[in-house]
């Protein structure tokens, strides 16, 4: 029995960091076990909020796949392209385009709440619009069965499927509707409390060495009541303990924070046995990392053929596509 | 000195009738003397309006290329191409749709007034929306200096031409600004007086044998006010006369408006004189498509040839474009 097929893919925003190791990466290494995974670096949905600067469009692509890499993403086991270099999804976006009613994308949350947020950039663009129909290209381009969604992205996928069962009246059955899958995900605060992000400047990359690691711990905010080594503290509000959930083994975790309670533990001795046990957790992915980002040769070569076995999968498709619709 | 280059395109409606080839194909066949022309069939263009059925576009296009080649279009001297075959065509309209003002489209003329009179579809898609971007997206491929448009067609080479400067803003010199040529276009009639139109029943197709069209002139509409024989008529009112003013010497004209306003010529006759001189000046016509229709194999040639002389043109700009954007 052959596996089902999942499809995800992921902006090229350059060097990642443990937000979104643990967002969507994590998720990817075990799904690739378990799914016949394509996952691709979505360079084309950049533009749709980043027309303005595109100038390290490559240079991000080529970090992220590295971290994948780092992150125990396999070439051997997933499929990994890069979208760009398939001009049959710009096909298949064109395509589903004509179909697909504007007031079923303008319905989207994620299109006003993206316009309010991203300010300082005009996204009343046809290509904005449009980017959930590029989404759907993507994901139905491969058939897959499923698509990791997180809660934000449902509507997406649920137009995707309303996409898939209107070519598929019209010009009859070649697309399945794919479903969702939610994955566990966990939720790592930034350094100092807020969403990790780049533009707060409060991540911790893959790609940062050891010592980077330990003195962005050593800099973690903690409880701000805490004023004194010797004041007890609320582990509930500190980063530090959100942190330690993850890489601290359970029974540690309790210790520690009754010892933060009764002060019994300093936040200094407290970051210690973080920074510790997240680069134990860290050890493998960073080994990994040494040896991908000195080897540009290799990275190229994965996506070369990556993109060659993705491009015979879009290849099949298009021909049903083709053969369906009489074009 | 390199040739100007000329970019035109037309939907895969089928046969032609005579108010196509004067309204666009006599033009294509003086400026493909003149310039270095491009002609394709818009095929994805058909899309916009006609998704809900698409079974008739393949035959459309071998039907509608059997008459270009009647006409007179010569695959020697221009680059006959269909525009599905190309898919780069759809990543340029990808990739100007991130650029591209939802406001620009919406302001479009065309955009709102086909919505009205294309009833009994729904064309609020995003694909209709969009298709001036697909038309910028097959002008600028080619870098065309030239595009001949008719009146209601300005606005979307200004369209076109604005994309090209925002994108030349962005991301550096690509593209150039696509100049209109004003064409001479003679409004011919369909044989009931109102428009030409397919779907008026009104058509003189140049597949039309020549029992056909006599048979079609014969049944044409006249002065609806002249009875009887020896009713006098009045010539302005009829589109015989209005066919006798292209295919009629000047001289003749003058005699039968004269001898129709005096009733000294009857209709019988004057469409008798009609008939033998539109089939004389449709002659060559009949011939190269008695030629051609007979010859599928080499319609398939020439398109195969057509396309990958304007791939090798697409290619050219989109490492040009990808250069530019750093994609």
């Amino acid at each position: 029995m052959s596996r089902q097929r999942v499809l995800s893919g992921m902006r090229p925003t350059g060097k990642l960091h443990l937000g979104n190791y643990f967002g969507a990466l994590k998720n990817w290494e075990e799904m690739q076990r378990a799914y016949d995974c394509f996952f691709f670096v979505a360079d084309w949905h950049a533009l749709t909020t980043d027309y303005g600067d595109t100038t390290q469009i490559r240079e991000n692509t080529h970090d992220m796949l590295v971290d994948w890499l780092a992150a125990g993403i396999d070439p051997a086991r997933a499929t990994l392209f890069v979208q760009s270099r398939i001009p049959d999804h710009a096909v298949l976006h064109l395509l589903l385009s004509m179909i697909t009613p504007i007031p079923w994308l303008e319905r989207c949350p994620t299109y006003k709440e993206q316009q309010q947020q991203l300010t300082g950039r005009d996204l009343s663009t046809y290509g904005f619009l449009g980017y959930p129909v590029l989404q759907s290209a993507d994901i139905l381009m491969y058939k897959a069965h499923k698509v990791p969604v997180g809660v934000d992205q449902l509507p997406h996928l649920e137009l995707t499927r309303e996409i898939a069962r209107r070519f598929n009246h019209f010009y009859g059955e070649v697309f399945p509707e794919p479903q969702a899958i939610h994955t566990e995900v966990l939720k790592l605060p930034g350094t100092d409390g807020r969403k990790m992000s780049k533009s707060y400047d409060n991540c911790i990359y893959l790609s940062d060495s050891e010592e980077v690691v330990r003195q962005k711990v050593r800099n973690m905010m903690t409880d701000p009541q805490r004023k004194r080594r010797n004041d007890p503290g609320d582990p509930d509000v500190s980063p530090v303990f959100a942190y330690h959930q993850i890489f601290t083994t359970e029974q540690d975790v309790e210790r520690i924070a009754a010892d933060c309670r009764s002060a019994a533990i300093g936040c200094v001795d407290c970051k210690g046995i973080l920074a510790d046990n997240m680069l134990r957790y860290l050890a493998p992915i960073h080994e990994r990392r040494a040896h991908w980002a000195a080897d540009h040769k290799s990275i190229d070569a994965i996506i070369e053929a990556g993109t060659a076995a993705a491009r015979t999968a879009a290849d099949q498709t298009m021909a049903e596509v083709r053969e369906a619709m009489k074009i």
